[in-house]
């Protein structure tokens, strides 16, 4: 594909390579969505010189540690918004969460953090800095599938590798089965992961799962008849345990999985992030972290957190959200202790709202929707940024932030942003000025929620769109909630807001337009065993 | 009505009018309901202890300033859980709330503070100390109804009055239309007062209130077709406006009320708040203020307060609650410019949910239902309680507290606890300890929800069962939410939680069989003019 857009698009690339006259233009080499692009031109002269802001305090700090800034990403698993203390919840749902809400109390806290509706397309995004439907899986990947994480995508961790980074990765991968689509073949010098959640191994541990059940319910549809090696014999489908990948190197499994060894996958985890962070500190290059922690979706939880005092001291959901909230302390007191936590960006976000399925064992949300719905309970995270003397500490905003955005984020302080793909559309939208200069600095105003391969709603600004099915006899057939005074998405009579059509019938067009200059990959989907 | 119990209970009063021999234990004189009674008694010992040391704290307080403490109680009209900063709203509904989330950073937020589901229902249980549906009026009252508060009810007005408090009371009084009803009999040595809220004088108001309508919706109620004469006229119905009473001296009519002069009428409280304030500072006694604030359910809103940054600046709700917010600034200065802040007491909290028939000028909860339901929305509201040197700023408490305690800490800080009448049921629970010695010291573990005259929810430590109408085959007909883990009441299915029922059915029948002991106050219904 070579169009005008495109060959444009090299020259001005081309161009901002001469960085003594255009400097801090470079931010705009990549090709991103059509409300993106429209809102860099006009804001070109504002946005370059803030960015000139940045360029100066990075460079500063760089000069005192003598390289890049750290960066962990930590993903948490279905943690709904309203579950942690800082979004009204801990304590008041019973299970206290001070480290992470120390980590947002020392930063700045998310208020509009957007992700995926679920899990894999929301790391897709996450790696990619595009919506999944772009890089042709869209949907979550169950064992056996051969679709997974195209090698032609160009990961955060490849940009980064690219850039002199370190990079390991940990957790719950979950964007492939196969070698091509597994992180050391996708930029990790190093992973220690699963590729599934905790769910599917307990289809073959029903007893464990039933036994850790609370007074408040059961479980109830875990229901295979047997064992983890009688599934993989019957179906044909093998699944795979925990294993660990070295780039270059390959993987090797390290344990078969059971719910129980879940929970000491978890455990090991934070063993290694420690240990990596201890060792890349000394290093004269930055490290890249990514954590996608398998809390709090496992069906067991460890034993030592399983009694939060006063409530629920069996159900694992409240055991593994502590458990994390303690790992996410010890992981802080790494950085404190090996001198670098001035130098290190750490961002934790949810991959999607709450599995409600999974009751009692589930996340919660005060929005309306679940883990797979675009309405908020489903796609907004809670979420929060940290960087002592970069981030002002004590901050909330309200400015709408993606997923996405935080590959364009990596780049941009590794100042590997060049390196982003310009053949390609990039979702993901630099908010350093948001998360170093606050609340109003966001220069996101935009959202477009995939269900699938279905555009399902659009945000604009503080109003926000739902596409229905099916027709209305010629009239548009959706929903329309002004979030900011209905963040619970009550009352979404398209009648009352007519006027907002005409507007996001502009947007979408923009966006659709795009898409059909840059079409969406296409990946041969399949469904069978990977054995 | 004179039956074992309450001779006991007189026996037991005459016993503790002797402070020497058993001081603090005077707390207990009143009749409680049964659930407490019994707590009191499993905790004589240590609570005796604690309010002993209270009492020494409050003695050295009144030391300091030679006369007892002030108190200021203030109702929110329809303001949900989720609506304040302090409750995740604030910015993010798009009214930022800064003076009220100032005032519960400097106290005590209470994350479990609970009304009655409506009105009328809250204002009768704040004043009495008890269920509405004891004290013969269980509903919301409207104009014309010959109901109201029964001149035999005792309130917290008179109690305080008759322990030498100057008493005032500004705002919606919506507890009988009658002047036997009225404030000024009813405690309150002066009155400012209306008797309904805002809506029912949209009634014959409705262009205002179309024009004052935003973007996001239009009005849809406010449909009778002609001037508040005319209404009066046609049915025969007399609409009190803004009125003003002193006790012994009657009151007048000082406005018709209008929506505009709704908000003039808020306009007017402050201010008269304002001096009240000012000149009882002086006095040698303390006095009690009750402001049941109109804010935010007027059909109109003052214009400076209009202009909200950024957002729906023509909302009536968002620039009531905005305007409510300013004034609570200026009641908070006036009490540090009269240098008596460590000597007043000021509760805020929300009548009950919001109403969102009203929407869009309708409040907003994170919770389940709304106002008139006993589902969390409906009955959970905000609330704060900040006492500069008496209450340890910046804490949070999930303690139950609800609006009938309101009526036993008035009485016991005044020094009026002996005062309670005990031939009749008090709900409310002395929740000093909370407010004074923080989470965990709250006396509450249970709470009724009464619907009308239906019992139709109760709440047992973190469990709460909503009774359902009819029958289910003999079995139980009843939703059980664990609250803490489902503070949202999604999950309410009755068969996981069967260990649940018999404890509640315990719980309701000393409720009930207190009933019996102490039956209702009967008040003859009237839905005729009071002409």
């Amino acid at each position: 594909m070579m169009n005008k857009r495109q060959s444009l698009s090299g020259i001005f690339q081309l161009i901002v390579t001469a960085p003594l006259v255009f400097g801090s233009v470079v931010a705009s080499a990549y090709q991103p969505d059509a409300p993106h692009e429209k809102a860099r031109q006009a804001n070109a002269k504002a946005w370059a010189k803030q960015d000139a802001d940045i360029d100066a305090r990075l460079a500063k700090l760089e000069e005192r540690f003598g390289k890049k800034p750290n960066i962990i990403y930590i993903l948490g698993d279905d943690v709904g918004w309203g579950e942690l203390g800082s979004y009204l919840g801990g304590k008041l749902r019973g299970t206290p969460t001070p480290n992470l809400d120390r980590m947002a109390a020392e930063g700045l806290q998310f208020l509009s953090h957007y992700a995926e509706p679920s899990c894999t397309p929301t790391r897709l995004a996450l790696l990619t800095g595009r919506h999944p439907v772009r890089t042709g899986v869209d949907i979550v990947l169950w064992p056996g599938q051969k679709q997974g994480l195209a090698p032609a995508e160009v990961t955060v961790a490849e940009l980064l590798s690219g850039a002199g980074y370190h990079t390991a990765m940990f957790g719950k991968w979950h964007v492939g089965d196969l070698e091509p689509h597994a992180p050391e073949n996708q930029g990790f010098d190093y992973a220690y992961y699963g590729l599934y959640n905790g769910a599917i191994y307990s289809w073959a541990n029903q007893d464990a799962f039933y036994k850790s059940q609370t007074l408040d319910g059961v479980g109830h549809f875990y229901d295979f008849p047997g064992t983890l090696a009688d599934y993989e014999k019957k179906y044909g489908i093998k699944i795979l345990g925990a294993l660990e990948g070295r780039k270059g190197r390959g993987r090797r499994e390290v344990a078969r999985l059971t719910s129980e060894s879940m929970v000491e996958m978890e455990a090991r985890s934070i063993i290694k992030i420690k240990r990596f962070i201890q060792d890349k500190a000394k290093s004269d290059k930055p490290f890249f972290l990514y954590w996608a922690s398998y809390a709090q979706q496992m069906a067991s939880s460890p034993r030592e957190y399983r009694f939060n005092e006063g409530l629920d001291y069996r159900n694992n959901q409240s055991a593994e959200l502590a458990q994390h909230d303690d790992y996410i302390r010890q992981l802080l007191d790494t950085l404190k202790q090996a001198g670098i936590e001035e130098n290190t960006l750490v961002i934790w976000v949810s991959d999607n709202g709450p599995m409600y399925a999974f009751w009692p064992n589930a996340g919660y949300s005060w929005l309306r929707g679940e883990k797979g719905e675009v309405y908020e309970g489903g796609v907004r995270t809670p979420g929060f940024a940290r960087w002592p003397g970069m981030i002002e500490p004590g901050q909330t905003a309200l400015d709408l932030i993606s997923v996405t955005d935080l590959f364009v984020m990596a780049a941009r302080i590794a100042g590997a942003e060049d390196a982003i793909p310009s053949d390609r559309v990039i979702d993901g939208i630099n908010q350093l000025p948001l998360l170093l200069e606050g609340e109003g600095n966001g220069r996101r105003n935009y959202l477009f929620h995939y269900s699938g391969k279905d555009l399902a709603a659009v945000r604009m600004d503080e109003h926000k769109l739902h596409i229905k099915q099916g027709s209305r006899g010629g009239l548009p057939n959706m929903e329309i909630y002004n979030i900011t005074r209905d963040p619970g998405e009550k009352f979404g009579a398209m009648y009352s807001q007519l006027w907002a059509v005409a507007p996001f019938q502009r947007l979408i067009g923009s966006h659709k337009q795009k898409i059909q200059e840059f079409p969406h990959r296409e990946i041969r989907s399949g469904l069978f065993s990977n054995k």
